[in-house]
């Protein structure tokens, strides 16, 4: 960035953001847009080489230095590459949508994950960086270095709304004088906007000297009861720079979040849990500065999503209401709190924020899942889904939400099952039986040598055995069939999918009725979850324009045979669409922008929360749901009416996301 | 309180306040009145006796025990005692100007204070305490505890603003458990307001179990540099529950500002004045704590006003560019920090709030005494001055204020004065000289022996000495006079106050060449910087309406003898003030009112602050200053015209306040 010798200052007007900024004759238009907070998407990083910052010169002069990028039309209509173009008077700069940031950061997103994201927001983190050269002081203009930063903060970026964190004011003096004047603030948006109308009131939570706007990081995590998924984010161009996961350490400590709160009513329990998930955190956060080479102490912010159990516990409030009737959380939604407090390794100043919850058992991850998924902003009513050891409902849309929770129980991940696992290498999680001698092909994870069966292999091969007869709708298996792969076991009849001679363990992997019957509880606390919510907001046939699958398991259904099983509800498979990791893709966007970050906690408080632990209607569907696929038939017309013609399996039109 | 077995609901209305409560039929009307924060008077505390807590009920019925504070007028006027009524039914009450809290609090603080004070505020305290009945949770009503919390409050109080502190949230489910589902939770405002129409953030920052209402203590303290002053506030009652002073124990380390600051540049300097400031407030506290019986864990607020290093020092801001030009402080206004980390001995959840400041010489001490005298809620010029070590003054009204620090030395606090002592037991403070003989009549703090002269009782005997032609307008002896009271010594000519003979330290007690000297330095600084601050704002004859004069020091000032000596200008002596310890008035005033907390941040703002440090004006005035009253005689004609008629001496109609 060269400057012209003349001293001249002038006015630059951006729209549609209507935001201006005074700068020195000949500065870049790019810099002086990124100086006015008006964030142009410049993906080569201000060469000139990807046409991306392209704006429109509504009125006043520039100097560019013209490139192919630019075509003759748009050039004569005024159309520049900003990085290319300096100012030379008074200007009025539009900035077309396509070179916005959240344009890029949507299709960036949009190729992660799929289309059904949250849109319409713009890109505004709540954590910002600033730039300021400020006047050293004189006799004439001695006031204090607070007063004269906020000034600073006031002429360039008409800031003027700011509270300073106390250790912000500590080491104000001796920053400012090592940077010569120029420093860099950063702040942080914490709260809602206490209504329409009211100005937010950002924190500035850390200074530095100098220029460091380049290094503008915060972490997107997703605290799972089982995993653990981590993102660092660099905020300036809205994108993913590393990402990481590992098994939360808390799992020595017991599989699901019952036995985690139970462990943390012994002495000393809470606070073990505690550092053991920030133990899993600060893991992560060593693998993501080893895989970005950014330092953790650049890391300025934290948003978590998780269930209310793995909040608490992280945040070192003790669940223990939330096992017993009624089950209450403590909180709903959690003031942020600085990282170093709870010991997690990443700048001091760092705030962690986790997502508000809904219900002890309806936790900041589904929120997280909503917002990121957007279902909060269309009118058609959708069906979100995040299928798991809490299989967690939500029914609703712009307008109103109502959820619950299933305890489905720990099958869909493997747990409880003889032969269960995670999906990892070596997981079956295809499975194709010959209808003509009932025997199995089977497909594994890495295409190794099996060595168990994961939650989406088990409801392959159970929708595979009822389709082929193998099993009746009952979940019992036919004991009548001219096969030895069916046999009398310890739980029951079983179904050998794969000969000890085949296996990494050395010994047969069996289907047991004892683990159909699970895998049946499982999805039929699901259905009968999703049939009560229904009932309760009068919505008749639950006409969703859209079901929305979320969990990192939930991606790996296949959609044909989770209906045969009755997990799924029978509908054209075109509606159901998965989101993958729905309490990271919310964590990750809320990171992006303070809109979204709003609708987390307008969500959290507009999601009615159903308790169907005690709920008599609950009940009934759920013992009526434990057939495959129902007891009902006319509930599942299709698959009940394929039954009973015994045909149509191995349907080639399977759809693998 | 009794409550009739009805479940009858009423709505009681307060006027002019304009809220309303839902209460039980029965409910007492004073209980009422506190439960909806419309501060009554009643100092009995209820028990009918005293007639303060007079409401008229405008509309609706009630039961009440008339007694004989009530008048027969009264009664048909529907006038009551709000302690002996009972509601019956819906009620418009309208509570008289006459028994509103704020009316009380003022009336005992013109008492303490004078008839200049603040007025025109509502008794709103910054920490409130809000007490909710809350129903346990259920499967049908299962949200969190803090949802549950904040419910209750928004219900009965309408607070619908509220952040939560961490702390709170970490103790709140055992607390209302503990507490049967009754708790008092206790807010502070610590922000102005943003911009007006704006709504404030009160911080939840603590919680106890059951009702703790009639706990509710906070403190103000003046931190001076030589003097450290507390009182424990009772905040139902807008009282002063006990006051104490001490030593700033810093004294050891330095007696000015500036040698404090020296000693912060050496390693670990800044660090054990911090401890020792803290240990004086400590010891304060502990003091308070035992004349009140009031246990210091329940005292959840602090406001204190100090010169800007004070603030600086306590708050572990280094101070080293105050003492360097161009003299910055590292800010105006500090953030509210919890007491308990910087060591102070006093609830866990309180915050420590200091006053903002104008600049590195004019500090929290002074805003708070312009706010705590209601200087900036007069139309009419007002000039402040805060006589000390570092006398500050202040010009202004309602719509501006200029202010600057004069370095006064320590002659006014009996500093660099050969016999000089602080106002204590056996100082010398008054003085008159006969003026046949020369001899001179001493009167003593306590009527002690006397064991050196203390500040005023230096500027009283300057003025006999000059009033009685013992010495000239130059400040030097007379050495022709027929008195051996007036002799040689080691620092140039000096008078014998006391002899060996009559003193408690068996030596001689004089005022030397040298101290009429610092006495001179000191007086021209505070005239001249009068003089210079008139001067910049172009007031012309500086006609000002009040003279108002803080300090410990100043309440002791003889006005006529320092209009003498040249420090206060020639004025009429209705026209000077005293309202002594203005910082601790201010602090006291801003713990009782929300609104004059705002004003000081107002205030601090709008003062401009003139440096006069390096001043040429300054320098020509304070040169010309150095003369008994002052060379130019007609700043000072009445003085003058006695001086040069040599009569007029002792006169009777002196005023003591």
């Amino acid at each position: 960035m060269t400057k012209t010798a003349g001293k001249n200052k002038f006015k630059v007007h951006f729209n549609p953001d209507n935001v201006e900024i005074v700068v020195d004759q000949g500065e870049n238009l790019l810099q002086a847009a990124i100086a006015a907070g008006v964030r142009i998407y410049a993906s080569c990083g201000g060469a000139g080489t990807c046409g991306t910052c392209k704006v429109q010169i509504e009125k006043g002069d520039v100097e560019t230095a013209r490139t192919d990028k630019i075509t003759d039309e748009e050039f004569s209509k005024g159309i520049r590459q900003a990085c290319q173009t300096r100012v030379l008077s008074d200007l009025s700069v539009y900035i077309p949508v396509e070179s916005r940031l959240e344009k890029a950061v949507l299709a960036q997103e949009q190729k992660r994950v799929s289309e059904i994201i949250a849109t319409g927001w713009r890109f505004v983190p709540p954590l910002s960086k600033y730039f300021v050269e400020l006047p050293p002081p004189t006799l004439d203009d001695n006031t204090s270095d607070l007063s004269r930063l906020l000034r600073g903060l006031r002429q360039r970026y008409h800031l003027s709304n700011l509270s300073i964190e106390f250790n912000v004011v500590q080491k104000l003096a001796n920053t400012l004088r090592d940077g010569k004047w120029k420093a860099t603030v950063t702040t942080l948006v914490t709260a809602a906007k206490p209504r329409a109308g009211d100005r937010r009131q950002p924190r500035v939570i850390d200074i530095e000297p100098g220029d460091t706007r380049d290094k503008h990081y915060s972490l997107a995590f997703d605290i799972g009861t089982t995993t653990v998924y981590g993102q660092l984010l660099d905020l300036n161009r809205g994108r993913v720079v590393a990402e990481s996961m590992a098994y939360n350490g808390q799992i020595s400590y017991g599989e699901d979040v019952i036995t985690r709160i139970a462990y943390c009513q012994k002495p000393g329990g809470l606070k073990k849990l505690q550092q053991t998930i920030v133990a899993t955190i600060n893991g992560i956060i060593g693998e993501l500065q080893a895989r970005s080479k950014v330092d953790a102490g650049r890391i300025s912010h934290i948003m978590a999503a998780g269930n209310t159990v793995m909040t608490q516990i992280l945040l070192g409030l003790n669940p223990q209401h939330i096992r017993l009737t009624p089950y209450t959380p403590v909180a709903n939604f959690f003031p942020a709190v600085p990282a170093s407090s709870l010991g997690i390794e990443v700048g001091d100043h760092a705030y962690l924020f986790t997502f508000p919850a809904v219900a002890s058992y309806v936790g900041g991850d589904i929120v997280s899942g909503i917002v990121g998924s957007g279902v909060h902003q269309r009118k058609a009513l959708t069906f979100f889904m995040d299928i798991g050891t809490n299989g967690e409902i939500v029914i609703g849309n712009s307008d109103w939400m109502v959820t619950a929770s299933c305890s489905a129980g720990p099958a869909f991940e493997g747990g409880g099952i003889k032969h269960g696992i995670i999906a990892a290498e070596g997981a079956i999680e295809d499975v194709k039986i010959n209808r003509s001698d009932f025997e199995p092909e089977i497909g594994t994870i890495g295409n190794a040598k099996p060595k168990g069966i994961c939650g989406s292999g088990l409801i392959n091969t159970v929708a595979e055995l009822l389709e082929n007869g193998v099993i009746g709708q009952n979940g019992k298996y036919n004991r009548d069939l001219p096969t030895k792969r069916v046999r009398p076991g310890t739980d029951g009849y079983e179904y050998v999918l794969a000969r000890a001679s085949e296996t990494q363990t050395g010994s047969d992997i069996v289907i047991t009725e004892v683990d159909i019957d699970n895998l049946m509880r499982a999805k039929a606390a699901m259905y009968a979850g999703c049939q009560t919510l229904c009932k309760s907001v009068g919505s008749g046939g639950c006409d969703f324009e859209q079901v929305i699958i979320a969990g990192a398991f939930g991606s790996n259904i296949d959609i044909r045979r989770a209906i045969t099983i009755g997990l799924l509800p029978e509908m054209p498979e075109d509606k159901f669409i998965f989101i993958g990791n729905g309490s990271l893709l919310g964590a990750r966007l809320t990171s992006f922008s303070t809109d979204l970050l709003d609708d987390a906690r307008r969500v959290a408080q507009m999601m009615t929360n159903l308790e169907l632990s005690e709920n008599v209607e609950f009940m009934n569907n759920y013992v009526a749901a434990l057939f495959l696929p129902h007891t009902n038939a006319e509930e599942f017309p299709g698959v009940s009416k394929r039954l009973a013609g015994g045909s149509n399996n191995n349907q080639k039109e399977r759809i693998k996301v």
